[in-house]
């Protein structure tokens, strides 16, 4: 992709209405743009990016064993009334009234939606267990939209949904959830810690929220330092052994959020304990048979016998991650993207275009990057001045950047810029590229 | 994948309120299921047809320069007062109130909502062409929703938003996505005409239905005998080719709908016209300045002289696109997948999973497929007749099959069957893997 025809509009200055670093950034970076309070186009930078998470996390999910689907964002608020949470949920479910005068909404979640589904297909225990999940636009009418996408009011989720017969199966399906959540983290770049919560409107029994460390976190947590040294990709088990030890050792290390920690019973000395403050950026529910006894959703086991089944809920905040990767990962001058979720692994630039030395080693470099897929350089072939140029290269954070400039042309030289540790090193062409592969 | 874990929920009977094969198929097939009237979650398999679709048309809109954006769901109702269409919008519309009394909108389409953000992002020519695109769910509240996702409410829609500074180039751009379009349906396995047609509420005074013949379809159209033999992707030029040539000679060619079909001045004689019935899968618009001047829109020409853009608008019906093809391609037994949007290439038939002889064949076969990617064999390894793995198998469509029986498997020897054609042949296991390669 050329800079000189990518639609990417970058601000000079932040706008006044972000307070954090992530809505600042988007918003200069030209990743995003607010059509309505807490609703966002997404840009063609942001929805690289955006892309980018979503396919890890569907990698993830499906290599875990979920099925994906894909429900629809409006339901009927019938199904809502069979749960009871119709009148329940408050004003942040977006209530619509179609042209016929029938009660329907945007769906903030799809445990009802998915009950039906289910009851309707399924009707005994060889089918178990099962999990789907899709990845779907959701609506919350925040009251007070802010941040940006980390608390918009439409935002995309991925949320999956166990299924089986009793609690012994349901708390492993809820075990491979927690390893692929871990893993998926992992995946982006992110620690993220598993501590845990409350359930809320979901309800249930057993949960984990996922919370990644930054120091613009929306709320404090507390853990032990193991959590900063740990390696998940390393440790985790495969899918079919037993995952109980792993659970179990990866819910004993102590780590909570404020609300939950309490001093007096934290089994960290004080003076080792990390203090820190961190982002939501999943949620796992087991919730057992909450929406599956009002809606009747059973299945018969192999004796004949009809038992509700044993549900959990999984929700990642995809969109919300975009902003969550950025508050963990950025400097004064801008975005420094994990190279996993970078819109573009390499930026090219070129220091004076109209040079035909300059233009014809980066149309060299250019074309060889991009044999390894579209995502792979950014060419800035754009007649502006250099100083332009970098500042605009650093507030997009790609994770390298090549320099080329009149002088080291002449002899096949180019710099190479590490975005992360800003190291720097002039060198010739092919090592440039062997540098960024 | 296996289909004893797969969530498949074919139905033995027809559902009584689906009129037309799609409807029936897809639900049948369990590649659908509707949630509310004319709204349906796509299950696992009918997912996977939805994402290959949406992928071609994605990398075609890519290879014509158009570039991916995503805008949300939820519009403001103050971008529709502004080009005048709140009001003219008729009861399809589907008009939200949020918590704070705000009017919103459930975006049917989205030229308002683009050229707000290409207002606001670009000032010069020097920034045009431009084409945006995105791929996202829509909502058009049909008075009388049917033909399941051929005419349902909420629907997957391709919508490319093009910019140039005078009629000219825009009518260039109109070109390229018109070319596009060919190339898009063509590698969908469909034959796809383009007719000249009324512009409706998007407004303009150039625009092109692509329909594709069905015997189910929707409308009547006439067209010359020679759109049943031209093969496009031969004929395509290049996107940096002047494309009037290729463009006077497909406009060139007659198709009408019935609606603009006149047999006085039809140029094909009559005994040699094509008189079918059609189905709409895409549509483009080039509307001058119909928004650009109420939403005052405008670039600096080189000379300083600021002017409003040239617009033009291009959807395809992504999800309709599943419907039109099964119109297109299915027979008494079921759906028949062109190859390009097949859920799955290989269904692999296991006769007799008990047999240790089968299953040791039929895994190896899984294994060998299965290395070119998850959407290569879908293997059925359940305990059920004969008669029910044909009947499903020959229901979801997928190109080829691999039956393995008892008597065969002794002697490394399967059944090759075409689901197109229906040819079967008993072959060796490696032939077999030829074949279907």
């Amino acid at each position: 992709m050329r800079m000189s025809v990518f639609f990417l509009p970058t601000l000079k200055e932040t706008p006044a209405e972000a307070q954090i670093a992530s809505h600042r950034l988007m918003l200069r970076a030209g990743m995003v743009r607010q059509t309505s309070a807490g609703i966002y186009a997404w840009l063609p930078l942001g929805h690289r990016v955006l892309r980018k998470i979503e396919q890890i996390v569907r990698e993830e999910q499906d290599a875990a064993g979920a099925q994906e689907l894909l429900m629809p964002t409006i339901q009927p608020a019938e199904l809502w009334r069979e749960s009871g949470r119709y009148d329940d949920y408050g004003k942040e479910m977006l209530r619509i009234k179609d042209r016929h005068e029938r009660d329907m909404l945007f769906g903030p979640t799809n445990e009802e939606m998915i009950t039906d589904i289910f009851r309707t297909a399924v009707k005994s225990y060889r089918n178990l267990p099962l999990n789907l999940y899709h990845i779907q636009w959701k609506f919350r009418d925040e009251i007070r939209p802010r941040f940006g996408v980390m608390r918009g009011r439409e935002f995309l989720m991925k949320d999956a949904y166990s299924f089986d017969t009793d609690a012994a199966a349901a708390r492993r399906s809820y075990q491979v959830m927690f390893l692929a959540y871990l893993r998926t983290f992992a995946r982006l770049g992110l620690r993220a810690i598993p501590m845990r919560a409350d359930t809320g409107p979901i309800g249930g029994d057993l949960s984990h929220e996922f919370i990644i460390l930054a120091e613009t976190g929306e709320s404090g947590v507390y853990c032990d330092p193991d959590w900063l040294t740990l390696d998940v990709l390393t440790d985790a088990p495969g899918y079919q052994d037993d995952l109980n030890p792993f659970f179990e050792r990866y819910t004993g290390i102590y780590a909570a959020t404020d609300e939950k920690h309490d001093p007096t019973a934290c089994p960290v000395p004080a003076d080792q304990l990390v203090s820190a403050r961190g982002i939501e950026v999943g949620h796992i529910f087991n919730f057992g048979t909450k929406y599956s006894e009002p809606m009747n959703a059973r299945v018969a086991l192999a004796d004949g016998e009809q038992v509700a089944v044993h549900m959990g809920s999984y929700g990642i905040g995809v969109s919300r991650l975009v902003g969550g990767i950025i508050e963990a990962s950025h400097d004064a001058a801008g975005i420094i993207w994990p190279a996993a979720v970078a819109p573009f692994k390499v930026g090219l630039i070129n220091l004076k275009p109209d040079d035909d030395t300059c233009r014809s080693l980066c149309e060299d470099l250019e074309g060889t990057l991009a044999m390894g897929g579209d995502d792979q350089v950014l060419y800035d072939d754009r007649a502006e001045r250099a100083g332009v140029k970098f500042a605009d290269m650093d507030l997009i954070g790609l994770p390298w950047q090549i320099i080329v400039g009149p002088r080291g042309a002449k002899t096949g030289t180019v710099e190479v810029k590490n975005r992360a540790t800003g190291e720097r090193q002039e060198v010739e062409t092919t090592r440039a590229l062997d540098l960024v592969a």
